[in-house]
């Protein structure tokens, strides 16, 4: 093809980089790819990412870190000012408040929220910069809502997905089923995933769209130990505060709910994670 | 804060640029939104898009296009080379022959395939590339397997994902059901979708997983049908080509399974849209 020879530009260079990472997050890579995209040496493109590099530092949007070692390379890492994660929050309650979403029983319409590709983008990204500095090996949600926020959550930690489902599958396999409380119905209900889903001594977040008693999440917990696994962190995007004794204890929230008022109105705020 | 008083080089314009355009897939972008950040004249801005634009053309990566008009700008619309499409058609069916897939009643385990972010990234911009011309308004996928596919390609087409339920949930308000004919079973079932989640007249997309007789896309059409609403295409990560009399027409599919062949291995090649 005689791709190789095309000569570049460093404008032209650091434009494609700044793709390539951002496609990529997350993930070590190697100086080799670039200089071999762009037949060039590597202290030239050394010099373009330190660009790259100073430029997402200057305006808070992530940081290219340098992983030393035979395995070394680059790697993106998501992030975002404290201002704009705070903008994002404000912004989804104002949403969530919009009153022709208070349905039957007094709950939230959010299935849109929970399947808007732009604010699911922003909101992972947000979830997956709590838990960058960790080690995971997975991300583990339970059907149906949440999916699409657990997977922007690993895409950005550049780690699988799980999805627990609620019924056994037999595309999946041999499953291991475990009952479990719903911690506001009281309600004994299953979770199911494959025994090929999660290799044994892994270390997991868990992610979902809503929290109520925590029931969900306790059963994660002991599903994860069925496969000696551990769980290190969750991370909820809207967190129903109105209910006191939550059944687990350390989790992360973007948006707490409070119920609905006696004029009608949802109440909601940004989580305490951005006092 | 002063940050607008800070002084950007062109190199760090172009790898700012990239990055808010590639995380902005198929949204029209306002120059201002960059004069503004860089606190620079509108014909720089512009330079320093060309760059991009000649970048990504030159490596086929995506396009910049530039919308005209009172509400124009500039988008990223994504896009990837042939030879790379194919081979990642290619590397997808070498995954998939691993015969420890092959599990009981020679169904292929495929989940961690569909939960893995790497590859639901790239399959996600293929299916999205090939219906990037058509103005659509949602993708519209069934639940669970291929929830993170279809937000993929919803993401990269800029839209809302709809996600059709097995069961109505009492989260959802009012929904609307339709019983179809499973093409491979005969048996009857159910789909569920919520009455906020789609307005009348709708242009929509359906993306899956796996398909066998066409049963769910069938049941989709009559769906959206309900709605007042239009299916302008299917796009199907792999399609079960042993099935021979398909209740739909028009789809494309990246992969191609043929069944499982006398020596027990699974027969898959990279589908007809790569030749």
């Amino acid at each position: 093809m005689g791709d190789r020879m095309q000569k570049f530009s460093r404008n032209q260079r650091i434009a494609a980089v700044t793709k390539i990472l951002l496609e990529n997050p997350n993930k070590i890579m190697g100086l080799n790819n670039f200089t071999e995209m762009f037949n060039t040496a590597k202290s030239t493109v050394s010099e373009d990412i330190v660009v790259v590099k100073d430029t997402l530092n200057k305006l808070d949007m992530g940081k290219i870190n340098t992983v030393s070692g035979a395995a070394g390379g680059i790697k993106y890492v998501c992030g975002m000012s404290n201002e704009k994660k705070r903008e994002f929050a404000e912004k989804l309650c104002i949403i969530l408040k919009d009153r022709e979403r208070i349905i039957p029983g007094n709950f939230l319409y959010m299935t849109d929220i929970m399947f808007n590709p732009k604010i699911i983008y922003t909101a992972g990204l947000i979830l997956a910069s709590i838990f960058i500095e960790k080690d995971i090996d997975y991300v583990v949600t339970v059907e149906t809502k949440g999916i699409p926020l657990a997977y922007e959550v690993a895409r950005m930690l550049g780690v699988q997905l799980v999805v627990v489902r609620r019924e056994t599958k037999f595309t999946e396999g041999s499953t291991l089923t475990i009952n479990y409380v719903s911690g506001s119905t009281g309600r004994i209900q299953n979770m199911s995933l494959s025994k090929k889903a999660l290799k044994k001594g892994s270390k997991c977040i868990f992610i979902d769209d809503f929290m109520k008693a925590g029931g969900t999440a306790k059963g994660i917990v002991d599903l994860l130990k069925e496969f000696e696994s551990e769980l290190l962190g969750i991370g909820i995007l809207i967190d129903n505060i109105g209910i006191a004794n939550k059944l687990v204890e350390d989790y992360v929230s973007l948006v707490d709910f409070k119920g609905i008022d006696e004029s009608g109105n949802a109440i909601l705020f940004p989580s305490k994670m951005f006092n």
